[in-house]
């Protein structure tokens, strides 16, 4: 077979001619949404490739992205990796120091922003020594960048100044790096992890199958996950692949524009976490809209409410389908279709999973003592995940080498996803914990968070926490911190009652505390660490039932 | 990104396991179907990898298969490959000396033979000195091998007496041989294509794009097409990536049984040759069946005619999809999806193209003076294809260096298809011509075949051939040779006044021979090698009009 390589290039080739006609939208929140063909979108990546190498770029170099979901976003997407340099999409979103951390650890040489965002740029510039240029792109206050170090362009005249003749795209490797992204990890540093043009091309692919995403010629699919969270989900690369449109929702991601959007622009496929979908539903509750055209509405990112998957479907007519993965999986690691010619209750306990790993991403279940564990739908064991679009390391910044740290990569080069979960003879997995949550106790495993949602239900708790505290006999056993309603009644041993009709005896938490609230992340997560501080602080009264 | 390789071993992996309870379904043309489901085909395939690597079966080595499409070829086509060794289909249609040729070019060690197909492949053993192992599956009349040398194995005792525990797979470089089909050259020696890990990987994501066959989890797929011709186009590995069920036809090929196993097994896709849809049709004309499971059917191999597809709609409400490919592209080359959202009649100029290339699949057409033509819907050129499921060389035999005939590649190692066509502007093929049939006249090609369609459209023509032949001022120029209906009193002016209405002058053909009949080939295609021998010898009556 001829050794023709996996590359980003080829994607934009292929998109800018076979589906020449295709097109990119974005919207603009006023008057007419902006349109581009796919064939205009590789005309302008043939200028802006020009325009970049005129500017030093060069094979390995990162350049940068502070940018919205709109087409020149797509444009630098399918440019940068295509030229053999690295794309490496900036979290807008990010603290403004720990930003700053981010592109001088990838040592940026050229930083693309929407004037919309330079704000946020402008301040943190005079510390960021690797940016040599500013690209531009869209209106904005160009003053804030008055006499700042790097040499600021606008990206439509850099587009209009460059060259219109065809770019000599250099052949690459399809090993070499495409894109770079961090994770805002909530311990440490942010780690990098780069995708190759490979593992992009691969995941697209994937993408597109029928048993996943399904995206084909004609639809039009609206990424309201923004582009620096894992390469839009790869969404942008398997559109250009398929031939499927993309709706771009620039900045416009509240509810009522994104219902507007929705309705005048009739995309086929959405994807977006579960906060977005829960903003749509009130929008839609309160202003119904026409939202027929959506076949498919892919929720990621963290786990759907079920509530919320029902009240879609029940009130809006939609389907939400759950995936699971994370940046360093590209992100898609499962998918969650049930299988077909099932009732719709029937179909529910496959839906409410993670759902199923494709072909590429190989997955087992390791318990508590390194072993691993079968496929029975009840044995729980840390995720870890293996395939050539997972990260096998981090990025060393500019001058390091890759990071291999213990507590994420296995001996063998697997990746620990630091999820706990269960796998089903049929390949269904079930997340039920993060592994730094999960109690264990004497070899076995204990899911705070069935715990929880046990406790939960019961009609007198408005909120349980339940963490590992060290135990002599066990190494650790469940502390279940509880936050009664008000008014109510109910005590420990009433609790533990409660809980050892629903889970096993050995799984009973000894430990109780009442708490006037759980602590909360800056995000509203439970807190957990600060649980297990305050436990070991004493700061707790803990009662122990015998 | 790891680096994890694609192989046929994870595809064989991930269905015995994920999907363990899709199913591999055999008919058997009485009595229930035999099945066994894709966690049973990966412990017989345990099985037999101990067996074949205690017959001596070593990483690299050709082991046969002359067999029909049932579940033990599953299982060979699975595990073979997995092995390390490579997979050889033999195609059972062909001539004995051809096929005794190509087992002995292979050097086949192993060959694993249908008992039904004993009596073809018996008389051959003393004439394939390579072949020390003969292993039979399903029901034959085994005295056929009596006192030949090569050692002869049940199937079934092979796999039953092997340890079921688990083989230690090999690690292999994605790149490596899995499989190998010899095209069935009209000229000259047969040519073997060897597939690698990769190309068939690859091949089977995009099988499963929505934009392609778009195979899903629960479904099942029929292939009628043959497991000796191109690896099924792809489908048995694209069904274990997806989690499709398999209908295996075996050998009952006929109308009336494909039609019951249709009716009665419900596959929701299915794939063959025109010839088996024409007989499948006038079967259901005949004896109307429930068919109305089939969502798609896919028709390769050669041009499938409207009128074909076109009865399956109205008739029995059946899409037939075109797509077009070669034993040297794996063999997806592209699939004539219309653009969605057209209307019936809008949608089928798009239908009765070959289709669009998927990203992996670069195309390019080449003119009569070697330059690259436009995509303008109008250009004509040979079609050359560029890809990582493309052949880039033959098979040079057990010793052989790989071979590339200088009319099969390019320099630049683009495999040139020997198919002459157009592409338009958003990608759409449409072949009209073979190369070695196109009239070559003063540096324009003119079409022999749509010459023939025009002539042949008539009302007076029974049968029209068009051959280039010699010219003095143009170098070549058409010769129509044309069969009259019984009475007809046109003569060759009234032809070409006829054939002027609808051609450009300059193709209009000035030599005319009246022919009883056209010399068709053993398959009943025009045979035009004789046609242009006859005028070379002089035996055809030419007239040339001024």
């Amino acid at each position: 077979m001829q050794d023709v390589p996996l590359t980003v290039t080829r994607i934009l080739a292929h998109g800018s001619t076979v589906h020449a006609n295709a097109h990119v939208t974005t919207w603009t929140g006023e008057g007419a949404p902006r349109r581009r063909s796919f064939a205009e979108v590789g005309a302008r990546a043939t200028r802006l490739a020009h325009a970049l190498r005129a500017l030093g770029v060069r094979e390995g170099d990162p350049v940068g992205t502070l940018m919205w979901n709109n087409a020149d976003h797509v444009e630098a997407y399918l440019t940068v990796p295509s030229m053999g340099a690295v794309l490496h999409t900036l979290n807008l979103r990010l603290p403004p120091e720990q930003l700053a951390w981010i592109v001088r650890h990838a040592a940026d040489r050229v930083v693309i922003v929407n004037g919309s965002l330079l704000p946020l740029l402008a301040p943190l510039l005079p510390h960021l020594d690797c940016v040599e240029h500013v690209v531009v792109s869209g209106p904005g206050d160009l003053s804030a960048l008055e006499g700042c170090r790097p040499q600021v362009h606008a990206y439509d005249e850099l587009i209009a100044g460059s060259p219109a003749e065809s770019y000599d795209w250099p052949e690459l490797d399809e090993r070499q790096a495409a894109a770079l992204c961090y994770t805002s990890g909530t311990t440490g540093d942010p780690k990098g992890v780069v995708y190759s043009h490979r593992s992009i091309y691969l995941h697209a692919m994937e993408v597109n199958a029928a048993a996943s995403f399904g995206l084909k010629p004609g639809e039009t699919c609206l990424p309201v996950v923004p582009m620096f969270h894992v390469n839009a989900w790869g969404l942008p690369h398997a559109a250009f692949m398929a031939g499927t449109s993309l709706l771009m929702p620039d900045r416009f991601l509240q509810p009522a524009p994104l219902a507007e959007m929705i309705e005048s622009e009739r995309p086929t496929v959405t994807a977006g976490v579960p906060t977005i979908w829960q903003g749509l539903l009130a929008e839609l509750d309160a202003k119904p809209r026409d939202v027929s055209s959506l076949r498919t509405v892919v929720s990621g990112g963290s786990a759907c409410p079920p509530s919320l998957m029902k009240a879609f479907e029940e009130r809006h007519g939609l389907t939400l389908v759950q995936a699971w993965g994370m940046t360093e999986t590209s992100p898609l690691g499962t998918v969650a279709h049930p299988p077909p010619g099932l009732g719709a209750e029937e179909a529910w306990p496959y839906r409410i999973t993670q759902g199923r790993m494709p072909v590429s991403v190989e997955a087992r279940l390791i318990g508590p003592g390194g072993e691993t564990l079968p496929w029975d739908g009840r044995s729980a064991g840390e995720l870890e995940v293996r395939g050539p679009w997972i990260a096998g390391a981090y990025h060393g910044g500019a001058d390091g080498e890759p990071q291999r740290p213990e507590d994420k990569f296995s001996e063998d080069g697997w990746l620990r996803t630091g999820d706990v979960g269960t796998i089903t003879a049929d390949g269904f997995l079930t997340l039920t914990d993060r592994a730094k949550d999960v109690i264990k106790s004497g070899g076995e495993w204990i899911s705070s968070v069935e715990l929880e949602n046990h406790l939960m239900a019961h009609p007198q708790v408005a909120e349980a926490a339940v963490v590992a505290v060290p135990d002599e006999k066990w190494g650790e056993r469940p502390l279940a911190a509880v936050v009664l309603k008000d008014g109510s009644s109910v005590g420990y041993e009433g609790l533990r009652a409660f809980l050892s009709e629903r889970i096993a005896r050995w799984q009973l938490p000894e430990r109780w505390a009442l708490v006037p609230a759980v602590p909360k992340t800056s995000v509203g997560k439970f807190d957990k660490k600060v649980l297990r501080r305050q436990y070991a602080d004493g700061e707790l009264v803990v009662t122990t039932l015998g």
